[in-house]
């Protein structure tokens, strides 16, 4: 167990811990990890929320690793979190993270943590608003979340960052992103990566292709067009200008109180789709919809229901279990049956 | 009311009436409507699915009238159904899609229908599949799908159709689209219409562009990067050659066994799809939910407790109410103070 004011001293060893706790899924880590968050929320909210993205092989962590050390290097202290999403972890990540952002990693004013989400209820969202907090209830001025995968991860992390960046790899030819066109809508800056020596022009080249793709599609709201810059993570350029982008358009933004009423909006989203989340992962895990289901599917096969008909009467049989539900593994959800008593 | 052998009869007035009915949301036409559609199930599953979208001003309207009238007197029969999810109908929809499609409307083989879907619980989905059942049923061999709307009613009419169509805009400059970059993902073909006159060179640029951007970015499994065709709906050239793109692809997919499983999936994900909508819906429409969160988002706004955290005891209060829940509009809302036990 870790204490509010370990964590609040930001040792490493510290905040390694509180973020295991916070993270775990464990019925009886969660009241700790429940006491703690509440104890850290006056300390958290300082930091600049950044998430980094982009396919294997574009080169995020090099970039991260240049970067961290640079915004580390200027007297600010940044936190590399990883968020990992899939079952199998590659053997870049098996790794480690120390490994991958060598340079960071030893820099004393770093934190780098890898955090594998595989088969967490709930998706990414809750352990990795989780671990933001505890950083900046320790005092990191800048925290960097990557999502390794391309997808779900990507609309979890955008969902809690003021800034994303997608980090782009040129010379694959023109199939070069593997980057779905959902995620493009979430950006606020892309930067293609591996834009040094003979590889300047193909680069550029890239990046106006990019550019152009941007402004063919529309954006939710009133969100601007993404910039799209080069850089090299592997001899540094272009790497201070796209930090500096990345600042003015923040500074930008918090002065005209938008990172705030973004922030507000991510809080009561976030606390709406971890609730949706919870409700329909216990419908998922409900024994009797999942017997049902199978019947079901047979008679939509055989042309007896209709796939509507037979949703509607899944919903029917879930409402109607009430408060007794029947659990796929019935044996070990006792531990975390919650009562809710109402006076 | 309608019979089923009415509705396979094939008579537009039939047809109409049975539609009608199967969109209803009235509960005392629901068991009406169910058995209908189970009356109907044998018959289904026989046409050539299409969903066609684009922004509004694109001509998909214009586009269905000319494709539809050229499919009908090539003796095939055509229906088109319109989704609209918008709760305010703009005026080109208020005046009818006789008005809209006068053409095809009045063509003996076509049968051209608007649903309004406002509001409606579960979204387009449900009523749009129980509309194509029955115009399926009643023996037309070709269902197009307009979805007026740009996002939401575009992923639900994806997952109901055999090929997805989008009509693209020209002459508006690079920000043409205003198109959502996830729609982009499902696009089976991308038809840029308008390719008339002065604006032949425009139009092809437009293509060559779009054709570059669909490159750019991957798309869900083995599904192919889209064509990207040309064509004048006021002046019918390329339709022909567009028309033929589809069903040729189709014939392919047909024979290779794909869109017999891709149905199958559809239908899978339709039932799942209906189920978790549904449950939402109770969770969205319980009284103590809503009470609750207001109180939640205020803790949330004090920093007395995380969004997380909020969203969990909003989840498990629903779980906890079980078979008797307190909708909002019920008066006997009685939760003020509330305790969260841990077992």
């Amino acid at each position: 167990m870790v204490s509010a004011a370990e964590t609040l001293a930001g040792s490493r060893a510290a905040v390694a811990r509180a973020i295991t706790l916070v993270e775990s899924t464990r019925p009886d880590d969660r009241a700790a990890a429940r006491a703690l968050l509440a104890e850290l929320a006056p300390y958290t909210g300082r930091a600049h929320r950044i998430g980094i993205s982009g396919v294997p092989g574009a080169g995020k962590s090099t970039l991260i690793d240049r970067l961290g050390t640079m915004i580390a290097d200027g007297g600010r202290r940044v936190a590399v979190l990883t968020v990992d999403p899939s079952s199998e972890r590659t053997g870049g990540s098996l790794l480690g993270d120390a490994t991958r952002m060598s340079g960071l990693a030893a820099h004393p004013d770093a934190f780098v943590r890898s955090s594998p989400s595989a088969g967490r209820l709930g998706g990414v969202a809750p352990g990795t608003r989780a671990a933001i907090a505890v950083v900046e209830a320790a005092g990191y001025d800048i925290v960097l979340i990557e999502t390794v995968g391309v997808g779900q991860s990507e609309t979890a992390v955008a969902a809690l960052v003021d800034t994303f960046v997608l980090v782009a790899a040129i010379g694959t030819g023109d199939e070069l992103q593997g980057v779905k066109m959902g995620v493009l809508e979430l950006v606020d800056v892309i930067a293609v990566n591996k834009v040094d020596g003979e590889r300047v022009a193909a680069g550029k080249a890239t990046a106006r292709d990019l550019s152009t793709a941007m402004r063919l599609v529309s954006r939710g709201g009133d969100r601007t067009t993404p910039a799209v810059l080069t850089c090299s993570a592997r001899d540094g350029s272009g790497v201070a200008e796209l930090w500096e982008h990345i600042t003015d358009r923040f500074a930008e933004r918090s002065a005209a109180g938008e990172v705030r009423r973004r922030r507000r909006e991510q809080d009561v989203a976030g606390m709406w789709s971890t609730a949706r989340t919870a409700v329909l992962a216990g419908f998922d895990a409900d024994a009797r919809v999942a017997t049902l289901a199978e019947e079901f599917i047979s008679a939509v096969d055989a042309g007896t229901t209709t796939a509507t008909e037979a949703g509607e009467r899944l919903a029917a049989a879930f409402r109607d279990a009430g408060r007794h539900p029947v659990h796929k593994t019935s044996t070990s959800v006792q531990t975390s049956t919650m009562y809710l008593v109402v006076e």
